[in-house]
């Protein structure tokens, strides 16, 4: 009874969602929901770094607004442990050191990450099962079951004094998953059918029609390609973190009798916390140790690797090159790319499949893999078990939110009832309202080595511009006493021109650069900035005239 | 009679078959094909510039074979006017300076290059039908007509004295072209028929099964869009060189009275070519200019565009960037990618895409758009017609010419006679035997700005490192009498750090070179470069400890 008349009253705060990073993207997805003096943050991924971001290690989202209101924040939930939704926590951390809270396995491979950082004795965790709830502040969050290309993934009903809403985290419908249950969808009817506020749902494949096929489906295709491939050793290339694809190549190696190597520290690392959580059952005597690979014949042997997306350190990428210390590929080897290229990484990819196929491997890189997020019709399941009030599409880059903000419309959702949001946008929700009403202040911080942040915009196109065209040095002495050159100039330059094939032009460049210093000089000018003007704007123009290219200029000014 | 016992002589010299490019890649197709004294080179293309190769605007290919060989060169013989086969002319015609055969559009084409470089009245040029021959030394070329994703494709049959050679250039089976005959499938069996020594045919969509569809399908999308969108300007992108694909839009557009906009000035050009031509046919009062599109109602206008693979500088992106001078692209455009994103361009057409919606318009982007490339029944049926003895897949990446090679063995070509060439192979044909007997040079010759091949490996390692890490310059002065250091050290970065954050370890990076400089000055030693050595060695590693970043380190010294 307390609790209906509750529900009739309309509280007086409002509650707030903001995306502070995920949107308009793949990646770096963090979300902070705000009550009143709660802010309960979702996930805190990484992204991986632009085309265009040279020497970026990684990106990490803008906290300011954490931090300014740090005495609010309750906790990080982890919807699931792939890198955009945990990668960026042992960087936030040092600032924003509140609990995390999160399934088995995800904790597991935070708790690694934490481990290489010495942050884990610093850090408050607490694993939760799929059903539980955690209390934070003026939030209850529930932790429901879901399917997804990494076990243990979550989808969050989360209880604000407004209403609940789901976030679906990522995730798929899995009728029959390798590991553990099928998504809970009577949870989420269950939630539908007592009333929720707003649905925060998945948008990878919004554009694809249909449904993403169960992960067990690879699991058959690999029993189809181990019976057919008797004579040769397999080297199966898949994502370090699906668990259950691993599973699979080894419930198959163990009905054919092969053993099983698993190169690529990322896949031993997280292969090890599955098994010791439990959440993988490999037979005894079926791992072997590289040095072991020799006691068998190829044949009977499968190696598991990481380089699916042709990422030039992973082990596959090595062993194509020939720069793996331990393993050669050549003819006798079957190479399977269990995985789909990430949009982006297609010629990697490619390259890597070209070089195999070069040293007589045999390639198969086609229909080995079954995506983790869903398609249309799952989508519209969920939204049909949930019924929100409120569509708010995430997970993807704007024509992906687009796509499902076409699903909703298709369901009978209007687009008042419909947000696309931005990261910062701030959006609040009353019971029966909705509006964003502001933004807070949200970015890409830039790693680069040890460095974070120390990289901005100013250093990303010096980068961009010495990547395009080169750098020109000129290096000279002014007498600081009479204001006449003491020294040089000395000319050297670096990814411009092939200094042999143009000792003409740079020899001709010296001279430029001393007219230009000699003529600032005449006029008696004393401020050397005049006199670094006058040479980058002569040798520019001079370059120009014989290149068509702008190297960088940049004039160095001793004084004697 | 004659001519039944010549064939029965086995001629004593072999035919040389030699790609200088294509082969490994897809772009830069060029091969020779060598009898005694005459050589014949089929196609001159040019390749873009891989991701790696910061700063290049093209890449052709090393010639020094054909200019060793000038005298025996009789002409260049082209398939069709796509950049990957006519690019490099404008550059290869300064130094080998022979004829060009080539049908009527693919002429026109090669003749915009030309004269874009005042090379048309210096070039000698000649226009051949479908069904010609041209003598060309010992051997005689023939023309056959074939489909593809440009009017006026052409395959070439090679007579030499060992036997024809059928090139398939470019090309697909499509029985109900848009503009011009089908491909000249009678012509490919009673060559069959004849007997013919090697089939080199377009591998770019051997993976893939089936049948690539008529270019009259999209016409008929067109039909079915236009007739869905009459509400909304239409904007439809596609390749600048798809004559049909603009034909059928433009047919689509007089159906349903719009006018129509040509925006770009690649397909500008083309367009004009072909109308000049007679390739296209445009009703009267159909064409407008980019002035008159605000007298008419949005709903009855079209513009076809360039940019449908995300190009930074086409037309397209200039739209969505807010960037074009005449258009305005928002709510009440409906944008039609006609196009797939060539391997490599997904992130840009993605983030094009991306910018389109949020500008509010409507975007397709699939399912409109063919293939001109050959999938694998009709490879097998281009097989079966001309029933070569040897089989030679080119135009494609070594995994393209892989799954041709499988293509042939299914048809019962065993390995001995399916040679997968690289670039630079010389590959000698008898009547009866085939064999790489020698390779000669061949290279990618970088183009950047005005300099052709004055960008190497030295200059793009740099730029690389450039790019990865910035660059810390350190100038200073020596006295050449007393070994002292005379000026300095002063330090610059640009693309390292943010100076202004880091200003501490960039003063402490001064102390680390004095004290390097002083350290070697010492010791007596009067050799600049051990000075250089001392200052790179020492601040390589204070940075590398600092920020682990490997920033170049360039010392400059000035003697006084």
């Amino acid at each position: 009874m307390k609790s209906e008349k509750k529900q009739q009253e309309e509280p007086v705060s409002k509650l707030k969602i903001i995306p502070l990073g995920g949107l308009e993207e793949i990646g770096m997805n963090i979300t902070a929901f705000e009550y009143e003096d709660s802010i309960v943050v979702v996930d805190c991924g990484l992204a991986f770094p632009a085309d265009d971001m040279y020497g970026i290690d990684l990106v990490i989202p803008d906290t300011t607004y954490l931090q300014n209101n740090l005495d609010k924040v309750k906790g990080f939930v982890i919807t699931h442990g792939h890198e955009d939704h945990i990668g960026a926590l042992p960087y936030v951390l040092r600032d924003i050191n509140v609990p995390i809270y999160a399934t088995r396995l995800t904790m597991g491979i935070i708790e690694n990450k934490l481990k290489e950082r010495d942050l884990l004795n610093k850090t408050r965790r607490k694993v939760v099962k799929f059903g539980q709830s955690v209390n934070l502040g003026q939030f209850r969050v529930e932790f429901i079951k879901t399917n997804h290309s990494i076990v243990d993934a979550a989808a969050l009903a989360i209880y604000s004094p407004v209403g609940v809403v789901v976030h679906t985290g990522d995730f798929k419908v899995d009728y029959t998953p390798v590991f553990g249950d099928a998504i809970d969808l009577q949870r989420f009817a269950e939630l539908g059918r007592k009333g929720v506020l707003a649905l925060m749902c998945d948008s990878t494949n919004a554009e694809r029609p249909g449904y993403t096929p169960s992960e067990k489906t690879v699991g058959r295709t690999f029993d189809m390609l181990f019976q057919e491939h008797k004579d040769t050793r397999l080297i199966i290339a898949t994502f370090a973190s699906n668990v259950d694809r691993v599973q699979q190549i080894i419930n198959s190696a163990y009905k054919y009798g092969r053993k099983v190597l698993v190169e690529g520290r990322s896949m031993v690392n997280i292969i090890d916390t599955a098994q010791k959580l439990g959440c993988i059952n490999i037979p005894d005597n079926t791992l072997i140790e590289t040095e072991e690979l020799k006691n068998y014949p190829e044949n009977k042997t499968v190696i598991i690797t990481t380089g699916s997306q042709g990422e030039s350190m992973a082990a596959l990428s090595r062993m194509a090159e020939n720069t793996h210390r331990k393993i050669t590929v050549g003819a006798g080897d079957t190479v399977i790319f269990s995985s789909n290229p990430i949009p982006g990484n297609e010629k990697s990819v490619t390259n890597v499949i070209n070089l195999l196929l070069m040293k007589g491997a045999d390639v198969i890189f086609q229909d080995v893999h079954v995506s983790g997020h869903p398609c249309q019709e799952e989508i519209k399941l969920i939204y049909t078990l949930v019924q929100p009030k409120y569509a708010i599409p995430v997970h993807g880059e704007f024509k992906h939110l687009t796509a499902q903000a076409k699903i909703a419309r298709d369901l009978g959702y209007t687009n008042k009832n419909i947000f696309i949001l931005h990261s910062g946008d701030v959006l609040e929700l009353g019971r029966d309202s909705a509006k964003v009403t502001g933004r807070v202040q949200t970015g890409e911080i830039l790693v680069d080595g040890l460095g974070v942040g120390d990289v901005g915009n100013v250093v990303l196109r010096d980068r961009q511009h010495l990547a395009e065209d080169g750098i020109v040095i000129v290096s000279f002495a002014m007498d600081g006493y009479t204001g006449e050159l003491a020294a040089g100039p000395e000319i050297t330059s670096r990814g411009f021109v092939f200094v042999k094939e143009s000792d003409v032009m740079m020899e001709e460049a010296v001279s430029v650069a001393r007219e230009a210093i000699e003529k600032v000089s005449a006029r008696g000018i004393s401020d050397w900035n005049k006199y670094k003007a006058a040479v980058r704007d002569e040798l520019g123009d001079y370059f120009w005239k014989k290149t068509q290219r702008k190297p960088m200029v940049i004039p160095m000014i001793l004084e004697t």
